[in-house]
């Protein structure tokens, strides 16, 4: 069979992005300063070996014969997705030079090392000529890449597939037409108490009881590990090593819980991916050459947002998990009730920090960001001003002064490694996350589970109708297949104002 | 040129290979037990790849190209050395079919998990299956690559080219009529008291101590880091990152602390090969399709067998670092002097275990595994038979009855890694040691060093002499240029025989 031959090389091609995906891992997590300018080579290399093994005459010679010997199975079919999908990433890497792709991995690792000094000085000065050069990179790839309204769409493919900027104009209309007179109203009345979320709470233990509640939501750590980083990611090398990492602040307990929660709905995605898609195309992103199981960043981050937000940031969650915790922090959280640390969770307050943004906030962090980066792709804004352009939008959207570049332009990794066009998927993630954790509901199961603290329930209807299908469907089908609909961003709405009614007696 | 773009072309294998090494250390210390079986495609994948990159026509054009190119350079210019360590490593591998290397890197992986839990059962019987393929395979590895009078002489190539089982018997037979009569005469003597040493050590104290002995001895952890595993190695992916682990023993000290010490023995060799070599095949093993500056593994083993037993074992080593010590376990070490402590960690006592056993009958346990390595894969022993037959040597060496195969068989990590022929090294290591450690003790500054306890004389010795050259000369030109002759085992047993006379009083 020519198409089994075309997944055992397939299979090489996920082996060498899972590689590089270790690489990765590592270099954000354990490797010694001194390895960075070489691990940057190597990273390159692995990326240039995938893309090129990818696009080889072989390759391509598999795909004929394997094309020609599943013509007559159903266009769905698992083999001729995969097919289309091989023939798909083939013709986009063709347009891209490889020597393109080589030089912005290589930038991106080595920016990283660069922005987190940049960060820690909050010397944006020093940062400037790694943008510079991120975005001259990107603004090539989008030339090969090729668009038809904006530079910008044909880098949001490669995360967001089918998105625009013309797309997400009127979904971020909506968002801000929902979310401004909520973000008002609460503005004006009496924030929940938070004074013993910021008592000192050991590392350890706080790693312990995020650990505890990952497991207890699905997180198979058989599977998995949780480590320390800078800024806290998942990553995975095929669904049988998902790793999520965290920051922990001594002194601000929720930055670690919630962010473990969230990257425990990224790992869950691909940990319970069908395990047949293992190494093949069906779990390995041939567009962004990257070992990822989940069909859309923003589909990856619907499961992260549903279970740090949806479900973690719950009543219901904290009404059963609550003792547990405060048995873990009897000190820290004496005299503190379930109900006062739920509110205490929701509070909302416009922040600079897009991941320490409380639920309602959070999508305002993005706009301003996808909205930067188009101009700044389209040459409208200049690195130079990126600052100044940055700290205007933080003062439109959320009444606030960046005093420093730290807490504002210098904040996200991303630029760091390379990526520019992957922040829209956050807000789409929180609209699909609303979407799905609505449909979730209607199943007795899921319900009953969730008013008893028991998570397989949800778990696996996410499984049944997300996680399981790795990148069979695009987003937009998933979502028909598990909702009726496409993108639909009122589910998500409801929630935020039936919530945020609730705590602030709007 | 393209003597450049060859050597970007062995960048570009060293990056797979450094990847390779990346994965077997997170296999070995970090990685969720369930990644085991895709890890092991991933790593196969890798070395396939590396392989491949090497033999391919276009790696060998360029080689046509680049050995024209350099044609009128000196024979022993690093040019032209690059070529022929190329050529030939083309050579050996066009011989042994990529199938095969394929099979025995997963065999490889897999076994490595079989191995951990077989061993920690006692289990041979679960083990011996991996153990009798990894044997076949090897069986079919020396028969590709060929010799002259026995198949283990193919497999000890890529581990210490030069040695057959012809040229490693007068060695043994040396070491045998020096060592024997030490030992026994050693037997009759009242053994130092060593009580002390198994006093409950807090693992977190001791991986400190441990930690700042090796940055005392040169280990540069801006590129490195250590980590704790079952089975100890140093592996290095570039000398920009060299890593080091180690096991520890609560109830006995000198575990951690020389373990530690005998891997920044190889961390610095690696980490001291001239920067220049950098990606190049001078800190590449082209032949064993592994990221490494040294050699040979003999020659790595001699670093590894310097400093740790060379320096840290010596008297004026722990004269001058033993405050340090009784200053972090001041309850343990109570009432314990400097020379007390020395006397115990060289305390001769024949053991069951190779890597815990002192550093006069260690090459007992070397030579009884080279002789039975060679009689498996010659077939005059089966690996059913092999548990007597290890037992009957360690009788007859040692003096001692193995009580269970934990402790005899299922030991060491190597089998199960698909290695077969590399056990010599160790003994050659020590050979070595003893040879280098002699010369460099002719320069003054080294001997000043080594008596107010700076170390950096040394390893600068060790590093113009040994480190820098990486690959660039065989063992034996590194030897003739470091100590004016080849192999010789008198300094190594004249070490033994002063060293143990004092101790023991002979």
């Amino acid at each position: 069979m020519k198409y089994n031959a075309l997944l055992e090389r397939m299979g090489e091609v996920n082996d060498l992005l899972c590689s590089q995906s270790m690489l990765d891992w590592d270099a954000r997590t354990m490797m010694p300063p001194g390895g960075a300018h070489t691990r940057a080579k190597q990273l390159a290399t692995l990326k240039v070996f995938a893309r090129n093994h990818l696009v080889a005459d072989e390759t391509r010679r598999l795909l004929d014969a394997a094309e020609a010997e599943t013509v007559n199975l159903p266009g769905d079919s698992v083999e001729r997705t995969i097919c289309t999908q091989v023939r798909e990433a083939i013709d986009y890497h063709l347009r891209i030079p490889a020597a393109l792709v080589h030089k912005r991995t290589e930038i991106g690792s080595k920016g990283q090392h660069v922005w987190a000094k940049a960060r820690q000085e909050g010397d944006y000065a020093s940062f400037a000529p790694v943008l510079e050069e991120t975005l001259e990179l990107n603004r090539e790839m989008a030339e090969c890449i090729g668009y038809e309204a904006h530079p910008y769409d044909a880098l949001m493919y490669r995360f967001e597939p089918g998105e625009t900027v013309a797309t997400l104009q009127p979904l971020f209309a909506a968002l801000r037409g929902g979310l401004l007179p909520l973000v008002q109203a609460i503005g004006e009345k009496k924030a929940p108490r938070v004074d013993f979320l910021q008592r000192p709470f050991p590392v350890e233990k706080q790693l312990e009881f995020a650990l505890k509640m990952a497991r207890k939501l699905g997180y198979d750590t058989d599977r998995g590990r949780l480590d320390l980083t800078v800024h806290p990611f998942e990553i995975s090398f095929t669904r049988n090593d998902v790793r999520i990492t965290t920051r922990v602040n001594d002194e601000w307990m929720p930055k670690s819980l919630f962010g473990t929660l969230h990257e425990t709905g990224h790992a869950v995605y691909e940990q319970y991916c069908d395990p047949a898609y293992t190494r093949t195309p069906l779990a390995t992103d041939l567009i962004g050459l990257y070992a990822v199981g989940g069909v859309s960043f923003g589909a990856h981050e619907s499961q992260s947002r549903l279970f740090e937000n949806h479900v973690g940031r719950s009543r219901e969650f904290w009404e059963h998990n609550y003792g547990e915790l405060r048995d873990t922090f009897p000190e820290q959280l004496a005299g503190i009730d379930a109900e006062t640390f739920w509110r205490a969770v929701n509070r909302v307050e416009p922040g600079f920090i897009r991941v320490e943004s409380d639920e309602l906030t959070y999508d305002f962090h993005i706009m301003l960001r996808v909205d930067l980066e188009a101009s700044l792709i389209d040459g409208s804004l200049s690195v130079a001003d990126l600052p100044e352009a940055w700290n205007a939008k933080v003062k439109e959207y959320l009444g606030l002064d960046v005093p420093n570049d730290r807490l504002g332009v210098l904040q996200d990794v991303h630029w760091s490694s390379g990526q520019v066009g992957t922040f829209c998927n956050y807000t789409i993630g929180n609209v699909m996350a609303g979407q799905l954790f609505a449909e979730a509901k209607k199943d007795e199961r899921v319900r009953a589970g969730l008013a008893t603290a028991e998570y397989a329930p949800l778990r696996e209807w996410m499984t049944e109708h997300v996680h399981r299908h790795g990148r069979r469907y695009t987003r937009e089908q998933l979502l028909e297949r598990a909702t009726g609909q496409g993108l639909e961003p009122s589910f998500y709405m409801e929630h935020l104002s039936a919530k945020y009614s609730e705590i602030y007696g709007l």
